[in-house]
Formats: C-alpha cells, structure tokens, sequence
C-alpha cells in the first residue's frame, strides 16, 4: 500500500491480529451499528449535518459547542491546526516533541513551516528545558502528545502550561490528547484559562471507530473560529456523525474496553520482565518494548500472524517495537508468540 | 451553522425539498445500503483499507490504479492538489477560472498562494484568451469545471489543451469534473499525453454519496506520487470505501437517475421560458436562472420549502440562483413555487 505523507508505508494486512495502530481490537459500540442502520439512501445522498454530533461531543468533553471543531480523523485536525497556525507567507518554526506521532513533522512541513525537533532524553521522559530551548520567536507550533505515542509517557500538566506560557504571540501549543481516554488525564481543565492551548481527540481508540474517521479538536471560541477557515466545510461522513453520538452515548463499552487495556498492558509488562526486555510503562493502550532487533522482530512476528509496528526509527527508539494492548485475550496470544521469537534468538 | 473555508456560511435545514446544493434528490443506489450493512463492528475499528475500492475506481474511469487517488470527498482532493503544486516557500500563482466552485479560490490561499482571478464575459462562457492572458511564470496551478459551476457549460477540450500546453513548467491544470456523469463527456482520453492534467471525480452528485464524502483525483502516476505526499494516509472513511465499490458495481441507478435530471433540465427550461427568465442551458444537475433579486427570491423559495442556492455573489452571476434538477416530480414541486413567487412579484 502507497500511504499519504505519514511515516513509512505500511503492509496491507488481510489476516492475523492487528496489534500495529493501535485500534480497539474488539470493536466498536454495538449501538454504532444500530445507529449507522437507521440512516437512509436519502441520508447518504445529502451533504452531512454534523450539529448534533458536535454538540454531543462537546457535551461529553464538558466543552460548550463553540469550543469544538469536529474533524475527519484527528489527522485532519493536525493538518487544520498546521494550515492555520503557520503562516505561510513568511518564515515559521513548529517544534516537535520527539519521540512523535508521524503527523506532526510532515503536516507542519506541509504548511511550509520549518520543524524543529525537541529531542528527548535517554528515558523518553518529557524535557521541559529541551522543549523550552527549542522555541525561538518564529515558533507558531508546538506539537506534544499526552499520554505520548510511541512511549505512553504523561506529560505532567505542569510542565505543558510552562510550554503554553513560554510561546510567542500568534503561536500555540498542540496537546495531542488521542489517548487520554486510557488514563483519564486531560488538560481540558486548563482551556478557560489558556487562550494558546489548542487540544486533539480522537474517537479511533478507546472508542473503536478507527475506520470511521472521527476526532475533534477543542480550543478557545476564537481559535475554534480561525480553524474554521482551514478546513472543507463537510468533512466529515454522515456516518462517522451517527456513529460518533452513539458510541458517545455507550459508556460502558469504553469503560470495559479501558479495563481490558490496563489488565493487557499488566500482561505485557510481566511478559518482558520475564523476558528481560525493556519496556516503558503506559498511560495508553500499547508498549513500547526494546527488543534488540525491531526489524527482525517485527517480521518475526508477524510471519506467526502478530502485526506490531516497528519503532525503531523514532528518535530515541532504536530497537523498538510498540505493541498495541486491546483485548486481554489478544494480548495472550500476542505474549506467546512474543515469548517464542524472544527464545528462538537466543542459545 | 458556521462552516469552513468554503463560500458563505449555509442554514442547516431541517425540513423541504433541498435543491441547493446539487445532491441525488432520490438517493443512492440501494445496494449501497446492503453493502454497509455487511461491515462488522471490528471493519469500524480498524483503520480503513481502500486499495479495492480504488481499484474499482480506477477500472470504472478506464485508468489504471496508480494513476488514481481516494480522497474525502472531491473538497479534499482540490485542498491536496493545491498544497501539492503551490510551493509554499515561494511565491505561486493559481487562477481560478469564473464564475467558479466555491473551493478553489479558498485552497489555494490557504496553500499560501495567489490567486488570480480569469473573469467570464457576460454569457458566462469559457474565455480561452483571458484564461491566457492570466497565466504568469509564476502561475502553477488553474483551477476550471467541466461542466462549469454555476453554470452547466462545457468548457471544450481543445481549449481545455491550450491552457495545458500553455502552463509554465512545474505548474498543473485542475479540471474538476464534478458533473461530467450527467453528460458523459471528459477529459480522461488525454491523461496519457498531458502530464500537467489533473482530473477530479466525484461521487457525490449522479452516485448520491455526498454523505459519505467520497471523490478522486486522477492523474499520470507521477502527479498521484506528489500527490500522496499531501494527503494523509487514513482520510477516506471505511463505510465509504464499501459504499463506492457497491455504487459502481450499479450503472442502473446511475443512467435512471440520469435521465431523471435531463428531463428536469428541460422542465426548468420551460418554465423560465414561461417566466420570462433567462437560463443557461446546463450539462449538470442544476439550471442557473436570472430572477433579478436573488436573495429575495432565495427566501420566497425557502419560505415554501423549496431551497435552492443564491450565486448573484459569483462573478456574472448577479441577480442569479442556481436550482438542482433532481428527481421530475421534485422538479415539477419547484416549478409550480417558483412561478407561484415570480408571479407574485408582478403587477
């Protein structure tokens, strides 16, 4: 498969467990698919209405309407977020926190922005000064993720309103929250209060909707507004509207789902300890492992039906591999096979 | 509602026959329906797969796969195209051909561009010598419609090639083909020799899927290449995918509905005739009128629940709306308001 401008192509996968991109590996709400069911051929010909669902989502992120913007897949909010921010007329830094999701860099670079990497410590761990170094007084952008990918690591919310303080005017700090349903933690709190903070969701994780391309991004009304003039005005499908408010709607299936990933992640921490495998603890629903060999690994993995993505060539993740953490049933299929390429490498 | 980049904010509607916005007025294919319902909740979940669909794509448009790209609906394949040919670093014209689609103007200025404007002579025609002489070295993209929106007309292919071969070097002509399912007339026979044509599909209007948001660029496979590098990975939604496959897979649907918008073309005709209103004759689903005040006749229309779109902003289009030709019978439910208001208006 050719893949647009994120990160390396990735294979078509047909069969085996995937454990790559992090999705919900048990699926959507059972209420989505009710809720796709009730729409008509006549629903699907009309340009999308997506009011309601936004105001659902607002609701659901204790957010008023104005403060959200709905977008198709939280990438398409990164790419709003970089079209609106970075000028494009004159010169314009975005700093990446590294190690980074794949949209950040290329989204800004393709808002013609320069990128400027903060690149982190031995652990991964957030560097405050490093990040605070990195700004200079063209930075528009600052691109961050909490719980952050591929690690896992929170951000202490403490050290994000320094970032948001230390920005020059016109600019602002991007808080990519895609995995905050899995701990909880959010900087929403701070949004009143931070006119520079411009926060990411996205609905392709706890809550399974991953094929239907859903995110938001939430922010100041103001900010809200300036991004709505960078983006189409019907992104989003009307599906990914209908689904979106009822798998808001179903707290439960996203509470059981959470349960699972803390109980696999447990699994996978015991799994290389026993192993003596690196790892980093995390906030979100995958495992950073280091496993030597990332690229062996991989293939090694997925020959016996267990696709994981190979890390390693993140800044700092050299011999990584990151594990995705769904079903606690996946994740012991995925442990012993991880067990037996582990033990096949060694004498 | 307030809406992205594209034209003047438009009501929500909740209720009457919507002729504004140039959807199917009688829905998709039905098959469509069955093919959705055969997605499970775990498709939902995983990021979406369509490479199958693209290739059904491609073979239905007589191309090959790899000179063909999916996008979220045509509105993304315009934004992709601009941020792909207008160098951002660098000053960059595009010229939008007028009166235009609403998109054009917009993505290019948000991919850091100029945009000149080629304005239309007073029929509203294609002007080859003013699309000419807005050409500049600087110029890297022009924007155009086949058949032409507002106003229905056929841009002819031979002029369509002068402006091609006319191009500075580095520069690519954008033929939005939106309509051309209603006539049947395209410029695909030229990809192989024109390496500067970039063609764009939707399959909004004749398939009825403008809820799924679902169109294509097509181009020789160097330009899909740049292309890509624009476009994230993940932006067209799963349902999407499946709903294309099944609506290509039914020509039926397609011709019927066909038909049914050629017949309310004539029917719009002669009612104007009646009226006294001048038209243009259209290769689209929709009829530009001239009724004078566009905006008073807008809301007697909408009053009545007949929505239709106020274009008098477009340049030529003053006094004008623009009416969808859908379904005969909601056509003959327009014709009989829109005489009911005109000859209100009267002494």
């Amino acid at each position: 498969m050719t893949t647009g401008y994120l990160y390396e192509p990735l294979p078509d996968i047909d069969a085996g467990l995937r454990l790559h991109l992090n999705e919900n590996t048990g699926g959507c709400s059972p209420a989505v698919l009710e809720a796709i069911a009730r729409l008509a051929r006549t629903d699907i010909a009309a340009y999308p209405v997506y009011t309601n669902a936004a105001r659902a989502c607002a609701t659901a992120l204790g957010v008023s309407p104005d403060q959200l913007l709905l977008t198709n897949g939280l990438d398409e909010g990164i790419l709003t977020v970089a079209l609106a921010f970075l000028p494009r007329k004159d010169a314009a830094d975005a700093v990446v926190v590294e190690p980074a999701y794949g949209m950040f860099g290329p989204s800004a670079r393709l808002a013609g922005a320069r990128v400027v990497s903060a690149t982190p410590p031995p652990d991964l761990g957030f560097d405050l000064d490093s990040v605070l170094a990195a700004l200079t007084p063209a930075t528009r952008l600052v691109f961050l993720a909490t719980p952050n990918n591929p690690t896992g690591a929170v951000v202490p919310a403490a050290a994000i309103r320094r970032v948001a303080e230390a920005m020059p005017p016109g600019g602002a700090v991007f808080v990519d929250e895609a995995y905050a349903d899995f701990e909880g933690r959010s900087m929403m709190g701070d949004l009143e209060r931070t006119p520079n903070l411009v926060i990411g969701r996205t609905f392709a994780k706890a809550y399974g909707l991953a094929g239907m391309r859903i995110g938001c991004v939430v922010a100041q009304p103001g900010v809200i507004r300036q991004l709505r003039g960078a983006i189409a005005p019907f992104s989003v499908n009307v599906f990914a509207a209908a689904a979106l408010e009822a798998a808001l709607a179903d707290r439960g299936h996203v509470e059981r789902y959470v349960r699972e990933v803390r109980a696999s992640r447990e699994l996978l921490y015991d799994a290389c300890d026993r192993l003596g495998l690196a790892y980093w603890r995390s906030a979100a629903n995958y495992v950073l492992v280091r496993v030597g060999d990332a690229a062996a690994a991989r293939a090694a993995l997925a020959a016996r039906g267990i696709h994981v993505r190979d890390r390693s060539s993140a800044p700092g993740c050299a011999g990584c591999i990151r594990i995705t953490a769904g079903l606690v049933e996946h994740t012991r299929a995925c442990v012993a096979v991880l067990e037996e390429v582990v033990c096949a490498k060694r004498p």
